[in-house]
């Protein structure tokens, strides 16, 4: 399943985009049994932007893969600032309850490179 | 649509301005569709006030424009800097659900040149 | 409509007091229509505080008065640091929808040179 | 109403201790109306913890006595200070509408002397 | 009761990893009463990650011990510092209310030693 | 202060109509103090509905004139009834706190006689 | 203390009267601890209303009473219904937890031969 | 725009479809603002169930009509019915404040004929 | 375990007695792992109450007795209906999720023959 | 799939079990797109009730079927009823927004000849 971009409109603005997939679900691959949670991804683009309907793609495609939890939030991670090379990312998963505990990940990366000078910017 | 201003009552105060339109829609330009959100406009004024209701006037002039989720929200930014020469401002868009996926865009700008000193602001 | 005060029971240390009014109404000096909103005052006092009662009544004064939401909230500051000469002090208004828009307005000012040393303060 | 204390179980460690009691109530000196509250108080022990029967009865030691808001948020504040020697302490109160208004004051102290090295605390 | 780990997947990567359970319950050593709290554990993993399943049963071993908030926070602590040799690690514990009063205690403990360069985190 | 009405459009169903005004306000005639409230009207039109800026002006009506809870919730539904004459209507008024206490007045009217057969209604 | 009555203005009408009061207090008479409670009173008046003010001091002289949740809650329905002889009552309170239990008592009263026909009524 | 339908999987057993459109836009009539506001269908099925994609249609089909509430709200019912001809139907509008009012409708309709036996239903 | 009982102050009057016990906790038999819940009793006394000290107690007792939850909510309803002859009494318990279900039981038993004339009571 | 049962511990009395599935996601047909709910199962057993485990196993085996949201709601009506021939059922479905849409289904079914006298039931 292929992350699909488009050229970001303002590359030079840093500026913030979030999308929160509260459908993500995907199996654990000790029991078998299905995980259920929420992914949100939140980023500043450099020179690219992720297309929406093939994220939503991406994101199905876990569905019935076996996964633990850190490691699908940092393939997620990894898989957009493979696509992306966005200035900075960061992902977060938010399970519902196993075993009468809820667990959240949150991993993030950032490129100072190309970071963009602050003098318009925030 | 112009947006029409008036003089800023304190401008030795920095001091905060926001605005929250919760009916805000334009059309998807892919897929023809409406999409929904809510515009929040925060930003600290310099010698200009946006008048409110040029500025409704002005968020219902894309009722029927298409554009994307990232465009829009800085094509507000741009507008509104270009009408107010703010301080600071911010434009955030929060998005209905589109594909069972929430999208947030946030975009700020300062003109520290404008800033006016800290000694009796915050 | 006069603000009295008493004196600041521990003046040798800053502390924070608030007071949120959530039942404000003025008038809307261009179309005649009354404003409703919640007026949040949050302040370190100095020598004064200021006696609730009367704050009421202060507050009170402004309801067949037309004034512009930014105006009031900058009358409303100037006039309690008129009345208190605070340490700092911050005032927000927060207003019910009109037109479809919700709207804040947050001013503050500080007196660096009333401040205290923070050896036994935060 | 004598406050009680306990050994810190983790001297060694700066971590905090929150306990919050929604049932507070004394009586207005002006008006001799019941007062109605919720009192946070949140601490770094250094030697000594409050016992959480005896901080329940001092609290209950207000309940027919007439004191004025910011004096009973300093006075139990000084009363924690004399007992514990805390490293740092806060105490909030939040009081219920009295004409219409919603009031907190939030006091802290801290004993820099006291603090430990963060080498393995936060 | 042992607190099993695995092998973190992204060690290269400073990345948050919180589990909250809900439903922990242990007895007040004073009154014999049962106590009832969250338990939320937010930890930077280094080498190894805790087992979900060996968390659940390490913290359903308190169900009959008589322990102090105090106490069993700093404890549950202590022992995933030394099972898991984290980068950084908080355990909070938010008890339901006794006597009227609610309580909550945050212990937390870095090791910067094994904090990594933040180059490509965040 | 005039209700004005328009032509029901569908008099042949029994429908419900509600309109929430929650900036109602009116002074206390014992104590000159302003009360604040929300005003709820919900009926079943006959041959008439209200018009919403006469209604809105209506309510305005009462901002300066000091009249008790129970009078005016009656008094708003009597001029209704007296302007609409209804199938059947509701007025509830629900007020902000005095004295620590929220009061909510609810009164109905029903005209049997005016009312439609259900064969085809609910 | 001695509840005050007042005329209803719409004796002919059946309508609702509710005041709630979330700042009830009184003490356990086995345990000498202080409780706390909301207070629902709900009745239709026949030809008296109970006078706000008085209402709030009667409900203040159980603030030093030793006295059960289901007396107290029975005693308030009686005095009310000696006072004003509604059509119909209803008291309930609604208790913090106590042991981590929370307690809610609902009593209520009808006069049906005090009760109007419902022609033009509910 | 046309209500496209299916076939009812399940005609012998009366059961509820209910359909929430949160994003309904159309325009008021009077000053050519926009109005917004949610859109409830619940219906039981006779032999025809509507399709989901030619509803989110036909609601679009009112985003630039002039149209005042209690039409719109009784226009969807008839075309809905005629349509489906189901055994029962209600539609509910819930709009956003205008003039710091919010107003529902609520009209519903239904065909004692086509109901069936309760025999093996509710 | 014993539920103890005192004498119903208004046997006269039927009235609502509720209890909520938020902390509840047994073990399942088949897993052996403990499951939580919230157990909720409403009654209407006869001449008995329960005692609130004892029935904590009571249920503290499930602790660590391997139950199901239909088997444990029948049984408290059983055991209270045995020591309380109440007029009416309903026992429900909510549990927290297990394997991503949450599961709520309703109990309730009447004994009409106890039941009192209403003619002064609901 | 199937749905295992297990004997009823009180079949003389009629009493309520819920079980609410917030987990569950099937496909729909028409798209191939995921599709997520929430399943709400009431019923009141007559010999037999159903194992939860093969429940949730159950409730799983809809992951990849493509169906409606109508004809997977009267489904599974339909094989819990051939299961547990309970004296009564309800299944709801509450379905995450499709096009900004919510739906949800609701159905039932009774067989009051297997209902029992309620001369000690509700």
């Amino acid at each position: 399943m292929r992350l699909e971009t488009f050229e970001n409109p303002r590359p030079q603005r840093d500026y913030v985009i979030r999308h929160e997939a509260p459908e993500f679900t995907s199996v654990c691959p000790k029991t078998g049994q299905p995980d259920f949670g929420t992914v949100v991804i939140e980023y500043v683009a450099d020179r690219l932007c992720v297309e929406l309907k093939s994220l939503k793609l991406y994101l199905q495609s876990y569905r019935n893969r076996g996964i633990f939890y850190e490691a699908v939030t940092n393939q997620i991670l990894d898989d957009l600032v493979a696509a992306l090379r966005p200035r900075r990312i960061r992902v977060e998963t938010h399970w519902t309850p196993r075993g009468g505990m809820r667990s959240v990940i949150i991993a993030e990366q950032a490129h100072p490179a190309r970071r963009r000078p602050r003098s318009n910017g925030r």
